[in-house]
This record gives C-alpha cells, structure tokens and sequence, in this order.
C-alpha cells in the first residue's frame, strides 16, 4: 500500500466512525471493526472481559445496551466480536510482542463519541462532506474517531514493518472505551491492561493546539476530575388547590445549578464545574417531586478536587434544604491529574520536529481538561515507567463539544507519523 | 338492574379506568369504550373530529400518540372508535334528544389521566384493591376516572329512565378529553359540542371537600390560567478546556425556576406560579446549550393573570440575558376563570340536600384551582345559559396529583344521584 | 370655632406632622404635641412607660433614639412632655370619663413615619404644598399624619360636645407609635391601655378604598404577620489569593432572598412575603463574612402563618448550608390576624352612609395588609367587646409606602365625622 | 543606632501602625508621620498634591475624610503635614539624590489598612501584643503596616549608609495610600513619581509563602482586575397592600450576587470574582427600590478581564430584566495585569540567599492575587526600566484580609536587609 493508499484509508477510516459514532459503553461497531481489522493485520487480539473489569462507572441501562447492539448490527459490525463486546464490553487491545528483547510500548486510543447534537447546517465539514453522524444526538465531537483512525493507521504501518524489518520488544495497542465522563480508564487499568508497560504513548487532537502542524510535546496538568449525580426527592401536590403541600425538587436542582456554578475559585491552582444535564418533574400542573443533575468537577490537584467534593455535598444537601426535600449524591466516574513524563516528552519533541507537515512543536503545555488518560498515566508512573499525553494541532470546525466540531484529516498522518517516530526512537519498530 | 348492581359497576368501571389510566390526547382506550357504551345505551354518539377542533394545544408527538393507540387496543380499546378518536381525538359526546320540549342541559366529565409516578406502596388503596395502573408514569391522581364512571352511571339511569318515563328537552353528556393543561375544553368548546345548551352541569371529586357525603353547591373563582413552554438555546463547549466559550441554557433555565417562583403575589387576589418539569443540557462534560421549562400561571381573574404573563415574559427573558442565551416562550394551553351562575348552585344545594349520603351541603367554595371547566362555563354563560361546577366531596388517599392519591367509591354514588335530582329538577328526566 | 376652622385647623396638623415625619420609637415630638394639645383640651393624659411596657421589639439603638429626641427638640417638641415619651415610649392615651354610665370607648390612631425617600419632584402635593418630610430618608408615606390629625380633630369636638352636651361613659384616645413593622401594639395592650373597653374604633386611610368619599365599613382578613432578622456569619478571605478560605455570607444571603420570594403560596389562603432589607460584606475585595436581612411574612391565618414561619426557618437554614455559614433567625415583630365585628361594622355602615361627603359606603373588604390594630381588637373581642377597622377612602398620590405617598386633605373631614357619628350612635357623646 | 535598637525600632514602628489602622485614603496619621520621619532623616520629602493626582478613583465621603482627619489628630498625627495630606491625598515620596552617576531606583512601600473587624479573642497575636487596632472596623489585615514599617527601616540604614559610604545615582523611597482596591497607584503613576525610574523594587508579606525565611524572588502573575458598583433602582410598595406595584432592587441584586459568583471560568487563565458587600432596601414592610453591589473580578491577562467585564454586564442587565428594575454598573477601580522582570529577580534572588534568616528562595511564584503594584511596574518597565515584586515569607495568624491576620515580627528584618541588599547589588548604596 503506498503512503497516499496508506492516508486515504485513515481518512476514509475516520470519516466512517464519524459517520457511526456510538456513544460510551454503546462502541459495539466501533471495537468490533477494530478488533476485525487489527486481527486480519496479525497482532493477538483481546476483547471484551479480557480488557475491562466488570465494574464500569455510568454504564447506560440495559434496553439502551440492547439497543446499541442492534443499531451496531444494522451498521454493519462484525457479528463475532460484536457478541464478545456487547452489554458494555467495548474495548480492544491488540499486541504484537517480536519475543526480541526490548522495552513494552503501549499506544492508547479512546474510542467513544459524544452525547449532543451534530450540526446539519451545510457550511459543516461533516455534512458537507457526508459523513455527519447517523446516529441522532452522538456526535465525534471531541476528535476521538481521528484517535482511532490514527491507532489504525500504525497498527497498519507496524504490520508492514514488523513483516519487513526488525522488530524489538512488544507494541501493544490499546483502544479504549467510554474515555467521556472518566469511565473506561479505570476498568481497563484493573483489567491489567497496561501491566509491564514500560513506555506509554497517547495524543489528543485540538486541545490547546488548534493549528494543523503544531505539536504540544507532552501535556501536563491533565485536570484531575469527579463525576456526580445529584438526586433530590420531594413531594408531588396540586400545584393549583394545595401547592403548600409540596415540596419543590426542580427549585432545589435550581437552587444547586446556581449555586453550583457558583463554587468559589480556590487559591491554590485551577477548578471547574459544570451541571451537564438536569431533568425534574412530572407534568406541568403539579409540585415537581423529583430531579437529578449530572455534573463533574475538576481541579489541578487532589487536594484542590477535594475541596470542590465537599463544596458540592454542602451545596446539594443546602439546596435540598431549602427546599425541603431529600437529596443524595452519586459518584458516575472520576479521575487523578496526571502529568507527562518531561524526559519521555523530550523524545516526543525530538521526533516531532523531524515528522513531515509538523511546524511548531512547543514542549509542553497545560491540558486544561481531564481525561482517562491520567488513569493509565498514573498505573504506568507508579509501576516505574514513563508515560506521555502528547497534543495533535488541527484546525477545528469549533471547539470540542459543540456542533460544528470537526477535524483536519491533515493532522491524522501527523498524528500516526509522530507515534510511528517514537515507536523507532524506542527501538521496537525497525 | 338492582340499585345496588348498578353502583357495582360504577366502582368496576372507576377501577377498569383507574388501572387504565390514559393521559391527555392519549385516551383512545377510554374514549373508545365510553363511546361504545354509551351507543349501547341508546344515545347518539359523536366522537373524534365531530367534537373536538383540529387546533388542540399541547398535543404529544406523533411517536407517542401511535403509541397510546396501540397500547390502547392492547389494554382492550374497541377497534372501531379507536380508529376514529386516535391521533389526539379523543372525545365523545352523547345526546338524548326527547323531540318533547324543554331545556338542553348537558353534563360534562373529563376523562384524562395525569403523568406522575403511582405509588406502589402496599398502602395505597389501587394497589392494595388491585387496580394500580398498568401504565408506568401515568395515574389517575386528579379524579378524574371517577368523574368518567359517575358520567357512565348518569347515562345508564337516564337510558332506564328514559324507557321508563317521560323525559323533556335534550340531555348531552360530554366526555372531554385533555382538562390537565387545559387543551381540550377550548377545542370541544370551538367544535360546537356546548351550542344551544341551556344548563351546563359538572362536578369536581375532593376539591375543597375531603369528606365523603359532603357538597359543595358551585365552585366560584375558578382561577384564570395560562400554561407556557420556555426554551433556551445557548451554546455547548467543552467544560474543562474550554468553559468560557459556552453559553449555559441550563443556568438560564435555573434563574428562570427561582425566579418564576418568586413572581411577587398580588394585592387585588390569588396568584399560582408552577414549574413542573424542566430538561436541559446534553451530557455531563459540555457546557449545557439547550433546556426547556413546563410552567403555568395562574389568578383570580384576568388582569392578574396579565401581570403574571408579563412577569414571566420579564423572568424568561432576563434569566435568558444573565446567562447570554436566546429565550423563546410558547402558550401552551390556558383558560379565562370563572364562577357557577348562582341560581343554578341553589338547585344544586336544594336537590344535594336530598341526596342519600350526604351530610353537608356548602352554597360555595373557592376552587383554588384552574379547570377546563371554565372553557364550557363561559361559553353556555355568554350564550344566556347558567352553568354550575359542584363540588364532591370524598375522602383521599392522597392530596391531588400526588402518589396515592385515590377517592372513595361511596363518593361516586353520591355525584350520580346529585345529577340525576338535578336532571329530575329541570324537567329533562321523568 | 367654625367648621371651617376645624376642617382647617386639621389640614394644618396634617401638614406640620408630615414635614416632621418620625419613625416608630422615635415620634418624641408628635407624641408630646398630641399630648399638650390633648391636655389642653381637659383630657386626661397619660404617656410613656404609663402606656407601654417594657418589653418593646425593634426599638432603634440607643444613639438613633438619642438623635430623634434632639431633632425633635430642634424641630418644636413640647419639652416637658418629650422628657416623659423619650427612649422609646413615645405612646399617648387622653381619658373623658363622664362619670355617668355608658360603655367605654376606645379610638385608636397609629402617628408613626415610615422610612423610605419622600419624592422632591415639583410635581409631588407635599413638595408643592411645602409640606415635604424635613427628615431624609423618613416620609409619612401610609398616612398615619392623617390618622394622627383625625384624632386631634374628633378631640377637639368631644371637648367641645362635653362641654355643651350630655356624653356618658368614657372615651379613650389611643396614640400609638411604631406600628410599622407591628411593634407598638403589643406594648400598649400589654401596659393594659384597652382594658376595659367595650368598644374599639380605628380606620385606615387610602387602602382598598383610593376614591375620597368612599367608606368601607370594616375590615375583614387583616393579615397575621410575623417579622424576622436573618443573620448569616460566614469567614473572610482574601478575595484574590485564597477565595477558598471564605465561606460567603453574602451568597447565603442571596440564596435566602431569593428562595423568600419563593416561597410556595399556600391553597388554604393568603400569603405575602417580603425582604425589606439587606446588608452584608466588609470590603470590595474580601470574601463576605456578614450580611443580614430583614424580612416579614403574612398570611390570611395563624396556620397558614405556621407554614410561612416554618418555609422560612427551612430557606434561612438551607440557604447558610449552601455558602457553608452559620444563621441565626431573630423575631422582630408579629401579630395575629382580626376581623372587623360585623354588628359594629353594621353601625359604622349606618353612620358613614349619613356622613357629608360620604358617596359610598362598602359593608366589608379584605384588608390584604396586617396592622398592628389586630393586637387591640384581638385583645378587646377576647374581652367580650366589639372591634372595627375602617376603612377612609381618599384619592393618593401614590401607593402606600412609595416616594409621591400623600392623602386628600378632604377625607380627613369625613374621617373624623364617622367616629363622631359612631360616638353619637354609641351613646358616648351628646 | 546597633542592629538590635534597629530591629526594635522597626517593630515598634509596625505595632504603632498596627495600632492605628487607617484605610484607603484617610492615611493622615501614617502619611504625616512616615513624612516627619523621613524628612527627620534627610531625605527630600514630597506630599500630598505634590505626589497624587487629583483623580482618585474611590473617594470617601467628604463627611468620612473629615473624621479621618480628626480622628488623625487626636491620635498623633504630625500636625503639619497632616494639613498638607488631608482630603485624601495621602501619599508620600522621599529622595536622596546623590549628585553622583548611577541608577535611580525606587523602592515601593504600601501604607493602608483594610476594612473589617479584627479579632478581640485573646489568642489573636495584635490583641495580646496590645497593638489590636484601636479604630473599630478597620484592621491592618494585609500586612501593609509591615511594609510601612520596613520602608521605614530601610530609610533608617540609607540615611546612615549614605552618612557613612558612598552612594550613587538616586534612591526614591513611595509610600502609597489606598492600595486596597487598587485606587491609589494609578493616580501615584499619574502624577510622575516613578518618572525616570530605572529600578523599582517593592515586596508582599505572606502571599504564597507563609514561612519566615522564605523569599519568592519575584511574582508573576499579578492579576488584572476591574473593581465595579452595580446600582438596582426599582420601586416601593407596600409588601402586603400592593405587593405587585413594587419593582424589587433586592431580589435584582441577589439574582446579581449568585450569577456574578456563577460566571464561568475561562479555558485560558485564572479568574476570580467576588461581590465584596451589598446594601438594599430602606425598610421591612416595603418591596425594596434600591441596592447596591460592590464587587470586583481578576484575570491572568486583559482578554480573560475583558470576558469577565463583558459577563458582569450581561448578569447585572439581566439580573436587573428578571426583576424589572433598571440597573447602572460604575467602574470603581482597577489595574492591568504585571509580571516581574526575570533579570531583576535573578538579582534578588542572589541578594536573598545571601540575607540572615532566609531558609529558602524560589525563583518565582506566581501572585494569584491583584496589586496596584501592577500600575508602577508597568509604568517603570514600559519606560524600559525594571520591576521586582518580591515576596516575602512569613508565619501569619491567619489567612490576608481575615480576623486573626497578624504578621512575624521577625521577618521585617528579611525584608529590610534583602532591599539594602538589592540597593547595595545596585550600586546605589555604599
């Protein structure tokens, strides 16, 4: 396959996840096909239980489960590995291991899309281009179909490799689901995932790069995060005959999104809050009796999201009080900080500025967000390895979450080149 | 059949419709088999497009009303009403036309169910007598099954009578469909179905009379209302790197709940202000771009109720303007108050008077509440006739629109034999 | 004196008592011009500690009452009697005990200012009338200068009936400070200054009733109310450096008004809430460690104000749990609701529909406001005695308590000619 | 003069200042004094008119600057100067200007006190030292009477120094009043007294570092801030008569507080936001028309304050819509942001580690907080000069701007020897 066969098919790869783009736990097309592709390239596939522990935060409910897998069939999955990662089982890992010695180098990608609504308007790359979402209300809008397309793209390159030259160590691809509300990281983590990972690579696209050839060589302050839902219990009455009789659960979600939001600033470093979604009620003409929020914090330090936990028990409990109804706070997914290794980044800035279509490469920046990531930053770090988060520029549609994003499929063959680098620098690719 | 069968099967067909329960344009089921029935007993039957207007506010999507179809015929709907009242047509007026003179005097119940969570507590009377409703999230919790089976009771004395005796005038008994939010009063009312009526006759269950055996001879100040849709559209960014680049439809949505909330009462009468659902934002991590808010208003009459519309308008656009998001406010149903005509509640209270069961007659009571009642009172008023809403009285398992809420069957007798005197007392029963 | 003279001599009064407007606790130099001119007239008088106990809500600090008696002294207060009214006693009640038997009637006036900005446009009465508060920021903005001046002018004509007459029984003047904010009447209820009264009198000018020549005959729903301070304490920081480190009292505070206003109305009756005042913080760049606010709640009756009472302690305590501060709630104030004696109330009605300048008289109207008459005519209707409120229409220049508040000097006439009529109709006076 | 009576004389110094706090722009004791002194040792002494242009952001009231300047008096001020600085012009600057080549270098020093009450309780350190400030509500809780007191000790040694060496170039001592909320560098700047400036050096007491011992070489950081009243007129009247009629300026103002606090963080740097105090209504029974809002809000650069500028105008506007009264946002103060030069910093930081009782110097930190130090060292450094803001490590009783604040004796001296160091460093001391 030539380099410009060997870019259309990451592109034409990416187009279609965007296409099919299937929502955390719900990857059933997505990790079947990559399971399908990265077998037929010769790499020992895993999947399912054998790469995530059973205890996954957030997952959808079982008819939504259900239904995932049926909509992944008629988009056509792969029948066989969509019954090894269905009901929530989403994720891959493939590994080519030379047996030459050498060091375990471990890519991860995330895989899932985003709840929220695609733009349709014509001047969208997506639309334009026909490969906006089929999939009412997920939306690729945070880039991860370009991580995938990417993984792809070296599984690809190291396929060829690997069959020409002379391979050390082992490389073992790891695509991960559920990356959005903190949810897969763990669960593969405590699968064993990334047990004897010596070196660990990953990239984000867009995220404080929104340039198509610039590099961050290695994120730091990965945001350390908390994921919570907020359930308040009050009473239904009529709210024309006897409204003094109810108690109010909209008002205290009200109360808390207000006050939520309002969470001092601390000190010490950077925070955020956010209330992603709220839902109360029953029907227009009664004292709504119920509501729950779905919101996260985040913080640059433990210590910091610490502070924001015990901020938002007192703010829901307060909330509920004022309102005279019950409350209760669950935990939906969370995560550490995590920061790049600075020698491990160095080599990424080494390789990056010798990478075709790379114009700037700066050596390190602030994540400014949270991300699963940390989670295998963390077990690599504390296991005595190194570990990097390294930023993929691209002119964006918009920004991350929002209905016009979109990617340059530019940055995909940087993106693959950068890994591709790395993986030579480290002696495991010939 | 005996006195005492023809109250059994009042209370079997309360219980039927009870755990039968349909909410507003849903009713296909109940509809249906009111209709049949009543054909049954002789009386001409209109149903669907004959009596009810195509301009129906509030009506479900298309989704839902197919699904309220075929749930029905599954629940034992009569196919052949069921195809004429579905699509949100779900009303049924029947007539009993003497050709002998006297006054047209028509009899209106409402027939819908309420959206709200039933309680299955072994406490709570349906469950414990078995007739808790099937249908998940919708209750009868405002009465008005029992209003249905005194409708089904009142018809099938006045078809016994009428064979019997020598009835005068006309009787019409309308079912109406949708009363909750005050959608189908206006559209049975635009249809015709109150034209040429001379005496308009109804009844509330446990409004302001929780005692079994009490009446109360017409409701006055039935408050003026106006129900209000109100949307917000900001814009989604992703909540860690890029919070400042959202527009938060949620928080707009939260001022707006506080705020609506606090509309200050009013010095010259009674005020109501509910939100009873609100929905926003799209995932957990994005700053939320869309939320929509359920409300109503309601007042004493109809220049506080044009205080209280403008206030809302303040409110929604203000809390819109605090968060830098786009409001728009949609009318969703609403209704002009209004009072029974004197002379008529003093038939009431003299033939309630007579009526076995009942030990306290009240000339009249605030209703403290809106009604699609009003709809019909108004018109049969302004046309030169009188109009009367008594009151019911009976125990409850609950305050309305609450989980347990349920009425006492000896109340349903009770309400029969009240319209029967009154039916006797005007002339238009033998 | 000629009648034209009377009427004159009262508009005077009026005017000179509203350009010396004092607030409640402070009326030194209205109470001791009431009591000289009283004293005058051959009543006996009694003022300060002999009519009101000790234990007086609300009374202002010890230097604002300093500053009141020297400004009053400034501004014209009879010494001797403002050395008796200083500190806070300044109540007056002047005695005719005819010695002959008859019943014992009570009239009672309310002389105290309100706080609040009197308007200085040209197009404001009492600022064209040269009659403008001198005192900023206090303004007899509910018409207690007219209450006042009625007072002084049915002494002047009991003086002079007595003396050509045949009055029996006794009549009792009643001037009572600080009835904003209800704090007055229980302290001269309590020094016992309406026992023994077998009938009581009082009227308000200008509400419900906004036509001069209208009477209402007796109040009825004179709201209960109760008044409270809510103190939030909380922890400074440095708004910059170590917003954490803050717990913020103004926020608490902001929750508290905010979900005040919202509290639910009630099905059973009435409910006024209201947060008059509001103070809090240190310092512009300091996390607020204080903030107080001062608020009132009223209701149709004492269950009803139960509910309110409770609604309040819920939002106080709550709101101070969300900003994690401690809150203190204070009773400043209260009162029972009352209702008019219908028998007396027939009498005023009688007597008003006689009155020159009388153009309609209603039997009854909800008073929707509270006033601490209710502490006096609950007092003497527990006695066995009969109690009215009245209401004196007059044209106004504004609504009560806003910055063009001023009365018609023409119904002071006919205020005055009721209560001579009621004395007549009692027996009390030749 | 030995070391040890230099060490005392610097803590008495800060004790008397401690002792008789004055806050922003009523600096008359400590401006009169610190210029006797400085004058006292030979340095050429400006005040007043002389060193303040007339543009003095803040600006008490004429009636507060008037018992400023009494109170001044009463506790000790020279009277002389004291004449020369009242009415708000309390700034001070003294030169020793040597003839001889070299540098000009300021060093920057300042003198305001802070509103808010300092602590009683015996554990407070001011309180047992009995130095707690004798002014009520006005406390020294941001340490700048240590930094009058080391000005003050550096011109101590200067004056022998220059005495004794050979100094060259120009040492210019400024000592600026209300530096709390960033009033009175901006109009120091103005009228020319960092012209010509080639050094400027000035230090914070324990920001970002709470050890005595610890120097931070130089902040960076120093955060942009924007100081502004919001002004909510709406409309009384009567909250139980009329409540609709009213306008309410404190619900406005509480909407207002919440949503300020609410205003999301910013993707690209620090932003903190605080509403300092608020001030609404005139009195309990009435809707209230007016508040008042004193806050501010800080951002890492001037586009990330222009965000926050443009969101405090939408949430004042609409905080003001939702309640229908009408709003005015004023600018109250405020400064760019400011880094310090690295080459300077280098210096202290050479200087430092050479300093007695320095345990730890760290390069840099960054401020978190905002200085008017920000407009001097703009000014010197877009004049091509250099600016220092170093910190100054030590132990405090509690967090800046908070009751128990209090400063370590200990470290004046560490902040006075790193100065002379620094002067010395410079060439400009012997």
């Amino acid at each position: 396959m030539s380099r410009s066969d060997a870019v259309r098919a990451m592109i034409a790869d990416r187009r279609d996840l965007h296409a099919h783009a299937e929502a955390g736990w719900c990857e059933v097309r997505t990790a079947s096909l990559v399971a399908r592709r990265l077998a037929g390239l010769g790499f020992a596939v895993r999947v399912g239980r054998e790469v995530l522990a059973a205890d996954r935060p957030g997952l959808p409910s079982h008819e939504e489960l259900k239904a995932a897998y049926r909509r992944a069939l008629a988009h056509g999955a792969d029948p066989g590995f969509a019954e090894l990662v269905r009901d929530g089982f989403t994720g891959v890992v493939a590994t080519l291991a030379t047996g030459r010695p050498g060091p375990t180098v471990a890519l991860r990608f995330d895989i899932d899309a985003n709840y929220g609504h695609e733009s349709a308007d014509p001047g969208h790359t997506a639309q334009r281009g026909g490969y906006r979402s089929r999939t009412d209300g997920v939306h690729h809008s945070c880039g991860h179909d370009a991580h995938t397309a990417i993984g792809l793209g070296v599984a690809r390159e190291i396929a060829a490799a690997s069959a020409a030259g002379e391979p050390a160590g082992e490389v073992r691809l790891v695509f991960q689901p559920a990356e959005e509300g903190l949810r897969g990281g763990p669960a593969m983590v405590a699968a064993g995932v990334v047990d004897g990972v010596d070196v660990l690579l990953g990239c984000h696209i867009g995220v404080q790069a929104r340039a198509t050839g610039e590099v961050i060589a290695g994120y730091r302050r990965i945001l350390a995060s908390h994921k919570f839902d907020a359930h308040f219990t009050g009473r239904n009455a009529h709210a024309g005959i006897s409204p003094h009789e109810g108690r109010n659960a909209v008002q205290a979600a009200a109360i808390a999104v207000q006050n939520l939001l309002a969470i001092s600033r601390h000190g010490d470093g950077e925070t955020r809050v956010n209330v992603g979604t709220v839902e109360g009620g029953e029907t227009r003409n009664s004292v709504p009796a119920r509501a729950v929020l779905r919101g996260e914090v985040r913080a640059d330090d433990d210590v910091i999201l610490g502070y924001l936990r015990d901020r938002v028990g007192d703010v829901v409990r307060g909330a509920a009080a004022v309102a005279g109804v019950a409350a209760r706070i669950e935990t939906a997914g969370g995560a550490a900080g995590a920061d790049s290794t600075p020698e491990l980044a160095a080599v990424v800035a080494r390789v990056a500025a010798r990478v075709d279509g790379v114009t700037v490469v700066r050596d390190a920046a602030d994540f400014k967000g949270s991300d699963d990531m940390s989670s295998f930053m963390n077990a690599v770090q504390a296991a005595g390895g190194q570990a990097v988060y390294f930023g993929l520029g691209s002119r964006l549609g918009d920004v991350h979450h929002a209905p016009f994003f979109d990617v340059d499929d530019d940055a995909l063959v940087i993106g693959r080149d950068v890994f591709l680098g790395c993986l030579r620098e480290l002696g495991v690719l010939g």
